[in-house]
């Protein structure tokens, strides 16, 4: 008890922590990283997305080894969202302000995309290519519905 | 000792498969990817250098956070530099020629960075500023010792 309560003290530390080292951030900068972090979670879905489309061959380790990437990726851009980083000077941000109206929906959706991500991973263990593209169509419904409430259309 | 051989294949499995999947991309998406992973992982070394540098509040739990990222993300920009990924047409690159001539030497010191970094998640766990500090310090001199010799100045 006295451990979990220490790591429990020691998550929201860090939270606080990063929230305000990151918050002091300038716009651009959090603007750049968070382009970055959707640049590498699009890398690593991209053989996913081309074997739910017959474009890349059917790889059940490395849809693994992609979605356990992807369960990990989905906890880095939230920080790159901080307060007053709707706007930018020099970099383009194609981010809506319904991030920062509804912050806990947008939050949500990046927790299901781990989770989603998650479950991709235990199925691409099993080799069942049909259930695998299954699970990758909902990650993919996941990064769809998380673009079309957030993000600008380009 | 068969699930170590098995584990084992899996990854020389996913390294080959992996390696052909994204020898296959454009180089100047290669290119981009490898960029955003350098700024994902400056973005979470940012915080240490400034601490090292009193510019950041100490803080131990932040150390350890972004040490264990760090340690994370040493393995994703590699496959940014396949074969004829050294020009782009569109996508600046400031990756040196060397980065192909030297791929183990290169390959090597992405090792140590995960090393270091998880070294630093350990020492930062312990909560002593001066090692910790000490140990940011062997983390960055990895960055600097890639960068010298595989980057173009800018």
């Amino acid at each position: 008890m006295k451990v979990l309560k220490k790591a429990a003290l020691g998550a929201v530390l860090v939270g606080i922590t990063a929230s305000t080292v990151y918050a002091a951030v300038k716009p651009d900068d959090a603007i750049e990283y968070r382009k970055a972090t959707m640049e590498v979670i699009g890398w690593n879905f991209g053989p996913l997305g081309g074997m739910l489309k017959g474009k890349v061959p059917f790889d059940a380790a490395l849809a693994k080894r992609n979605a356990e990437r992807l369960e990990y990726l989905a906890a880095l851009p939230l920080e790159g969202f901080p307060p007053g980083a709707d706007k930018g000077e020099k970099e383009k941000t194609t981010a809506k302000e319904t991030i920062w109206e509804e912050p806990d929906k947008f939050k949500d959706l990046f927790e299901k995309m781990g989770s989603e991500s998650a479950k991709l991973a235990e199925v691409a263990a099993s080799g069942d290519e049909g259930a695998i593209k299954t699970q990758i169509g909902e990650v993919a419904k996941v990064c769809k519905s998380c673009h079309d409430d957030f993000r600008v259309k380009h």
